[in-house]
C-alpha cells in the first residue's frame, strides 16, 4: 500500500452556480418545488435563464464544494469530475485548482457545455435548484483513477451520480476499488427526489456498500419512506456505520453503533443563501474524520462550515475555514 | 424629433468581471498599481489568473454598470457594447437585459472571446482591474445606432473607449449624433492612467464635446496635471457645463456655473468592495437629472447607490435602488 496522498478524494458533476435572487411566485410559476434539485434540458436551461433576474457565476457542484471546504480547512484534496473546454469549464477548474484541490480529469470535447446550475434564491435564504447536467454527463469509469482512490483515506460519492448510468458506473468502480484498498466510502444523498428516483440502490449502498452516509431530513424520510425523523434516524442507524443527518437550524445528528451525537447550528446573522450548507457541513465532518478527531468535534467542524457558507450568496467558502475552526477555539 | 424613447443610452466595453480576493503583497507582487485599471493581453490574462485564488463571475464594464444602476431607479436605459458569442457574452446581455436595459449589439464573430476584468479585491475594500479588452475591441462607428442616439435624452460615453481607435471614432460619432439631436454628452474620465494615455483628446472634449463630466480625484487632478483636488476643481469649473467630482469616503463635488454642490458620501457598515462606485455614482446623477430633479438631489442618488454597491462583492446592484431611494425619503 502506497502512502496516503490524500485525505478524501471526491467524485462528483462539475458545475457552475448562475445564482439570482427571485421571489416566491417565480418558483410556483415556474413549477419548481422549493429547496428541492430539478434536472432540465438545454432548452428548459435557456428558457428559465431569460426569464430569470440578473445573476452571478460562482463554482459549485455539491461534492465539489465539499472538496473545495476540506481544501479551506487545510485537508488534501482530489476531485473526479468532467468539465468541457468553455469558459464555464476554465472556471470550474480554476475555482477547484485555486484552492489547492487537485483536478485532473480530462475535459470532455464531445461538444456538451460545462453542467451549470441555474440556483434561485428566495427571500429567506433557501435555495431551488435547476441543473443542467451538459459535459458532467460524460463521466464514466475510464476517468476513475485507481491508484488515486487507493491513496485517499475516505472517497466521497454524491447521490446525483445515479442520474446518469455512466456515472453510476464510475460510482460502483470508485466505491469498489476504494474498499478493496482498505479505504472508507462516503456517500451523500444529495436531495429527496434524487432519493426518490434511486432509493432501491441507495438502500443497497447504505446497507453493505458505504461507510458514512450524509442526509438531510427530506432525503432520510424519503429513503426509508417514513413520516418522521425519529423513526427514520432509527432506520439509518440500524443499517449504516456511521450516518450524518443534517437538520438545517435544528444542527445535526451522528449515529454510530448504540452513540448518538447531537450537534447544534452555529447561529448566523442573517441566513443569506443556504446553498451549499449540506456539502460544507460534509467538508468539516470529513476533514475532522480523516484527521482522527472525535466525532462530536467532526460534527462541529461540520457546522462551522455550515453557518460560513449560509452567510453568503455561493457554496465555495468566502474565508479560510480553518481559521475560523481555530477563532472558534476547535483545534484542528 | 421623435418622442424620447430612452433616459440615457451607455456605450462602453462591455465585461464579465472575474472577481477574487488579494493581499497588497498579491498586488505589488504582480506589479499592479492598486486602485487602478491597466490593459493586458489574452496572454497575461491567462497567466494572472493562474495565480489567483477562487473567483466569482459577475457582468460589469463600467458605463454598462451605470446602464444597471439606471434601470434599477427605474429609468430607461440602452446600452451599446460589443460581446462574443461565447457563454461570458451570454451572462453580460442576460443581465443587462434581464434588468430592463435594452441591449441589441451585435456579437462579434471575429473570434476574440468577451471581454473579462480580472478584479483583485484587498482586505480594505479597494479593488485593483486587469482588463482583457477581448471583442469589445470590435466596436466600431457601425455600432453607434443614430435613432437610439437622437432618442435618448443623454449619451454617456466612458474614457475607456479611446483606448482603441475603432471604439474612439464610435465615440466621437455617437457624441456628434446627440449634439445634432439636441441631446445631452456625458463623459466619465474612467481612470487616471486612462487620463494619461488620452489627456489632450479629453480636455477638448470637456471644452466644447460634453456637457456633463464625471471624474473621480485622481482623475481630474490627472487631467490637468494638477496636484491639489481644490487646483484641479477650480480649472474644470471654468471649462465643463457641469462636472461631478467624486472622493470616496469625503463625498463629492457638483459644480455648475459657479454653483458648487458639496454632497457627503453615505455611510456603509463595511466596505466590501469599492468595484463600481464612480458607475453606480453616475446612474444615480444621470437618472436624477434626466427625471429633471435638482442637482443636490442628483448628487443624492449618486451616493446613495455608490453606498449600495461598495457593501457587497461586484458592481452591479444587489437592490433595488427605486426602493433604497423610497426608504431614504427621496422622491424619485
Amino acid at each position: 500500500m502506497s502512502k496516503t496522498e490524500y485525505d478524501v478524494v471526491g467524485i462528483g458533476n462539475a458545475i457552475v452556480d448562475i445564482i439570482a435572487r427571485c421571489d416566491d411566485a417565480f418558483l410556483s410559476n415556474h413549477g419548481m418545488e422549493k429547496g428541492f434539485m430539478q434536472l432540465i434540458t438545454a432548452g428548459q436551461a435557456d428558457e428559465l435563464y431569460s426569464d430569470m433576474g440578473p445573476a452571478q457565476e460562482q463554482s459549485g457542484g455539491s461534492v465539489a464544494n465539499t472538496c473545495a471546504g476540506i481544501a479551506s480547512f487545510g485537508g488534501t484534496c482530489a476531485f473526479i469530475g468532467r468539465v468541457a473546454e468553455d469558459q464555464f469549464g476554465k472556471v470550474f477548474a480554476h475555482d477547484i485548482g485555486s484552492i489547492g484541490v487537485a483536478f485532473n480529469t480530462k475535459p470532455s470535447d464531445a461538444g456538451l457545455p460545462t453542467a451549470r446550475c441555474l440556483v434561485l434564491v428566495t427571500q429567506d435564504g433557501e435555495r431551488t435548484m435547476n441543473t443542467f447536467l451538459g459535459a458532467s454527463t460524460e463521466l464514466g469509469p475510464d476517468d476513475i483513477d485507481s491508484d488515486l482512490i487507493a491513496s485517499a483515506q475516505v472517497t466521497y460519492l454524491e447521490g446525483y451520480l445515479f442520474d446518469r448510468p455512466e456515472a453510476k458506473a464510475a460510482f460502483h468502480d470508485a466505491a469498489k476499488l476504494a474498499r478493496a484498498a482498505g479505504r472508507k466510502v462516503a456517500l451523500s444523498l444529495s436531495d429527496a427526489f434524487c432519493v426518490d428516483r434511486h432509493r432501491a440502490d441507495f438502500l443497497e449502498l447504505v446497507r453493505g456498500g458505504v461507510d458514512i452516509l450524509f442526509a438531510n431530513e427530506s432525503e432520510i424520510t424519503s429513503l426509508y419512506e417514513l413520516n418522521s425523523f425519529e423513526e427514520a434516524a432509527g432506520a439509518v442507524r440500524a443499517e449504516a456505520e456511521i450516518a450524518v443527518l443534517t437538520r438545517s437550524d435544528e444542527g445535526s445528528v451522528i449515529l454510530s453503533g448504540n452513540d448518538t451525537h447531537k450537534i447544534a447550528a452555529d447561529s448566523v446573522d442573517a441566513v443569506v443563501d443556504v446553498t451549499g450548507a449540506g456539502d460544507l457541513y460534509a467538508a468539516g465532518f470529513l476533514y475532522g474524520l480523516t484527521k482522527g478527531l472525535p466525532l462530536e468535534t467532526c460534527g462541529q467542524l461540520g457546522s462551522l462550515a455550515a453557518s460560513e457558507i449560509i452567510s453568503h450568496i455561493g457554496a465555495r467558502p468566502a474565508e479560510n475555514l480553518q481559521e475560523l475552526a481555530k477563532n472558534k477555539g476547535i483545534s484542528v
